[in-house]
């Protein structure tokens, strides 16, 4: 059995790590932590999962994490680094949900989150985890970074496009749409639901800190460092996130073709579904709650772009599915091991 | 006094045409005509509208509307083109507000729409719609065909950009988001509220029909036809569109030269506001129910793509709103009149 | 292995039987059948449960029901009541979740339901399905008619209640707010996401059809028919029930006395949590995708009148996780059996 | 014309009065206040109504207020309380939305809001606002406490009911549903979208500070100080409230006769519509953004229970409007001025 904490255990995507790992057949749950909502009950705070922790959350505690196999971390960007940091070397292995850790420079680090890195030298010692396109490094992994929510709909949704022969590798335009527990869970007037409901908004247009993220991914498979336009926007729904990327192409693109290279490059990915546009496109509906990302390419009527919709749930494959299915790597197990059924384990397995 | 009729009276866009017809100084609202709600209490439909019509809805009928100034078909597009060919030369004025007579060519019609036109012959005495960039041809029409909800949106935030300097005008990547109000009053399970709700989906990617509607806009605007990539989405909102559109550039574009370009060019524009972007950018609660679009063009990092954020409501700018501006235009007002207030007459102004 | 087959498994209730059915460990889910939907794949109908069903939806096939140990009826109530005449005696178990044979006197069911009860002879053949109350008569039942949703919610909040000693149970107010799926799911403007959006309305205020249903339960149980005041509301959520219930006292409750009364009532229910009202109240979202039903009994002010709120799923403890606990009481299991992780299977579990 | 100032402007309620008031052909704005936004651009709080105050907001500033004929106060119960004794004798009337000055009993006070009063000496200055019932206390008032959101829906649907011969008027059954701009604009997490989206929950139930505030409002009318079970409820629209009163009766009611006392009761209301449930009963969106409070009786099927639905816009009747027709009755002033209109002034009158 694998001996897992949280770290980070009181926001949406902590919420979901517990929530799947409650049901993983080769984990046990041995601690969640928090620093703000350290010595609440965790049924205050998710009174929907309190039969899966039954006890109060923690602050950080590096004693009782050592006693662990694997630590997630889900906090915010800075607070996750300095964890990351103290923890390295004391306990088996580190999946970091947060942003700090996954680009290697930290010029470009400070450049796109706005302020310097607080623990540079630990860039290096970080693997970027998305498994369906980096996954031969995960095995063993001591520190892994896990990929961003837009940023891990967009690499799976243009990883096989910029492989297409003759497509426009170099220019990628991105348009994503996420619901609000993408934002955190936080108490800010501009999350309030009177805000929201019934609004649409785009923020942080060409800006957005998963640009970078995306750009060293695709030039690592293409050889081509993408010119990048992304247009995120803020939804009314709670969570899922549905994105479409559009790169031109010369000559004309068939549509049979593409869809099978689609098809043919994810033959072996379980999470990754691949839709024939003719049929359906990706909805969040079809996604949300598990780890699956459903992806359709269309080409246009004059054959000459190519539109790549992708979903996935942002607190599912977009983080916490998505750790899992990298522990699993990290830890030598199949990658779906403990991610096929929706893991709410509703009362304690002993009252059954 | 402006005798006003409106056929479609019972979907969403006839009844903001109610709402805002109501309280136009210079408007007086003869007859409502519907074909499944004909013979209907208006109040059953539109209880939140009781007080503005007082009668019920009529089936089509010339004998009524032939006495009218204007008329305005709020009708599903091939209806509202049998109307529009039998009322022609009979009233004042029709303002259509269908997509059937806004392409000139019954072939380009018949590709994008998926049935012959119904009426060709009708096609040329049609003047399009859009008053910002195409006011010239209003005063005095007697057919006017009101521009679509997104290709409004699309073409006033791509038409300033079109002719920047340097851009490449001849590819534009649009991503829309529309309020299922755009959809129609309408019983379809695929509109039900269980199936929408915290939903997201994108459809007719790269097929929509307002394609050839923006290229041949732009097209007039720019002395180039652009390919035109289009993914339109259905959100859960009840009303508003925000779009964004992408266009590159190979030199640097500096973000303050755009955004005085955009100001410059709807200087006179009184319902377009172009917000500077590091201030603030488009959102639909900004414009839910009036007749404004707000458009910010923005300049992503690396200065050689511009993106414009634009949000209408489909209802307002996209439909009735834009439609009564129009008949402004038409009738020789300013196209302001009756169009800065929230028309919610609600109760009869003799009762005050 | 139990042999089971849904009829009316487009509709929602019809999903969430598959849904649950499938992750039952006893279960071998044979067939699904429905009208409207007859030749239909599964998957498109719900996408988000493609890997539950890979087959197509079949009409209503006597044949292929006398196969099955156990039936599930999910049509509407006159539909419903005719596949229950035509396979009694067939089948092993027929759980109808109509509520075609809840009532017992046919004139009773047709002042309440508005026609004449197609199968008046079948009436006396069924047993009421709500196991925390009348669960004695479930083992080995053949025709079980589940309770309704409203219904359910209604009973458990009151059941304990009626018992205390000094209560009027003669009168009791209901207030219920239900979300749209328990409308099902049908092509309705009235249900349209425009529609319901942003909106609150009643219905059938005094008229709705499990007044009767609560009245003849609450009989049995206390020796009184109570006068019952029901207001159901329709609410923008996409699924759950919360209720409120009053009655009055004429001397003063004492608020620990009557929460360890309600508790020691539902000790042996594992799928009724009674809540202390000073720690929290039901909410749907605590019970959303679950067979629980949540409760707080609050004393007033002034200990003259007792408030019991009660959160349900309508599709769970309203509808189809409630069939199955039916279901494993008539086939002699535990009653939590299948029932207690949420049953999301996302992978045919041979491809694990 | 009536010099009009607003504190707490940054509220919901204080940008709904920013609003109605921008209209109101006999006022003129004069300054707007708030203590946490003072300094900000009224723009960057309300876009959607940013031609409305082209201005800062002011913090509380005494010598500015004095220049007012009217000023509003639109703050926390506390501040509200204490901006009313800074400025009682110094300006021409103040209208308090708060709840500070509602109940004249500085003890009833205390048990409800939950802290003793600040400035217990005031409570006898004030006169209570609801126009329909206690107008005629309104013409010159110095000092108005208008009622409450549930409080004003709860009055209006109740107190013709107290009214009925042969009505239990001393136990009253209430159960509400607010939208969460009832809450106010605050950073809560249990206000977040993500939190709210979905869910339902009754909250302070039995407990509600507006239960007095009925209480003393029925006894006035009635004679008896009913007994009062209120149910609030946190519901996902955004604003709007819907709510019902059940009141039983020995004899038997008569729907026909009940709605006509009803009717003849409102005769001269011109905001309460009297709506005959056999035809339609009330809904939010009939309401929202008006001053109306639509009112259906209904006798349930035994004739002994009276059942009666309302529908206000919490911000509305609820708040902003409500004080606006406060105003116009304290300044003589037909009770509807400014108030039949949605008055939204999307620009600035001038520039027409």
């Amino acid at each position: 059995m694998i001996r897992c904490s949280v770290v980070g255990a009181s926001g949406f995507a902590g919420a979901e790590l517990v929530r799947w790992l409650s049901q993983h057949p080769d984990v046990v749950l041995r601690s969640l932590h928090a620093s703000r909502s350290a010595g609440e009950r965790w049924e205050r705070l998710y009174p929907e999962h309190q039969h899966l922790w039954q006890d109060k959350i923690q602050g950080f505690d590096e004693e009782t994490l050592k006693g662990s196999d694997v630590v997630f971390l889900a906090q915010p960007h800075e607070a996750s680094v300095r964890s990351a940091a103290q923890l390295l070397g004391k306990v088996g292995h580190i999946i970091d949900l947060s942003g700090g850790l996954r680009l290697k420079d930290p010029q470009a680090y400070e450049a796109w989150y706005g302020h310097p890195h607080p623990e540079p030298d630990l860039l290096g010692s970080a693997v970027y985890g998305i498994p369906e396109l980096f996954g031969e490094d995960l095995p063993g992994a001591k520190l892994v970074a896990c990929g961003g929510c837009y940023a891990t709909a967009a690499q799976l949704a243009t990883a096989p496009a910029v492989n297409l022969p003759g497509i426009h590798k170099d220019q990628i335009t991105l348009s994503g749409l996420s619901g609000t527990s993408g934002a955190g869970r936080k108490a800010d007037i501009a999350l309030s639901f009177t805000m929201v409901s019934g609004n649409l908004k785009a923020y942080r247009v060409g800006h957005h800190q998963h640009v970078p993220e995306i750009q060293n991914s695709l030039e690592s498979l293409s050889g081509v460092r993408p010119r990048l336009t992304f247009v995120p926007h803020l939804i009314p729904i709670e969570r899922g996130i549905l994105l479409n990327a559009v790169l031109c192409h010369d000559g004309r693109l068939d549509q049979e073709k593409v869809l099978a290279f689609f098809q043919e490059f994810y033959a072996n990915a379980p999470f990754v579904r691949v839709l024939d546009p003719s049929k359906s496109l990706p909805e969040v509906n079809a996604v949300r709650g598990s780890n699956f990302c459903d992806i359709a390419p269309v080409v246009d009527e004059a054959g000459q772009s190519l539109v790549i919709v992708a979903a996935i749930d942002n607190l599912g494959k977009g983080a916490a599915s998505q750790a899992i299915q990298v522990m699993n790597l990290v830890c030598g197990m199949p990658e779906t091991r403990g991610l096929l059924y929706e893991p709410k384990l509703l009362l304690a397995s002993g009252q059954v």
